[in-house]
């Protein structure tokens, strides 16, 4: 059995075969640079962090400043894809892969609200994340509600 | 010029690498056969849809049923990709693909919040999606606040 596996947690056999791709459109900076070093949660109240988008995708930020909140979507590239029970830290019990936000999950995609402080360019100074710097980004969308 | 973009529209050159993939873990059910049905956005008065999860994925939906609300990704896979700028049906002007929640965009990953109405083994149903009949499904999670 894998080795970083814990007791009561579980892995299935990892997808052989893909279905969609994506590109990475950008790259998130943040003061973290170990993911222990990690929050647990994003907080509004935490440091400013920088959103780079690729200049390629420039034109796509146009109109963004309108909004106080967007919902950012990245790339968690160093987690497993194979765990279905996880037994996190401080949990009774194992608990499965879509009752948590673990970064561990078959497709790691990861969804957080954020405050925009300000656009500089292709930047997007940005507070509320909680991931490690260098982390690839997917998407930006105006948060709804 | 490409004659499905619209004036004042703008497409760039499409990625031709990709730098990581999906596996698709499941299907969505709506009433909603053709995208010109679907309803703007979703709403929890809404009717019954229902997400089968791959049974592979089976016991990552272990504890699924404790939260009332469940954040859906799904794949738009019916999308262009290469829009950096798009003028929605009533807008003034053309706005950027990034503070747009339009299918079209670099990576047509959806993000929508719904209401769990219960369990059926490896099937959820739910309340509020918006999308069309046999979407893929990406992931579950739980919606936090």
């Amino acid at each position: 059995m894998d080795a970083t596996i814990r007791e009561g947690e579980k892995a299935v056999d990892p997808p052989r075969n893909f279905d969609a791709s994506l590109v990475f459109i950008g790259t998130i900076h943040t003061p973290w640079h170990e993911r222990g070093d990690c929050p647990r949660q994003g907080d509004e109240a935490g440091p400013d962090c920088r959103i780079d988008v690729d200049p390629h995708w420039r034109e796509a930020l146009e109109g963004i400043e309108a909004y106080s909140r967007l919902q950012v979507l990245y790339w968690m590239n160093e987690a497993r894809r194979d765990l279905v029970l996880q037994w996190p830290r401080g949990a009774e019990k194992p608990c499965g892969t879509f009752a948590l936000r673990s970064p561990v999950r078959p497709n790691p995609i990861a969804s957080s609200i954020v405050l925009l402080v300000r656009r500089e360019g292709t930047s997007l100074i940005v507070r509320g994340l909680d991931c490690r710097d260098g982390t690839p980004l997917l998407d930006l969308k105006p948060h709804r509600g």
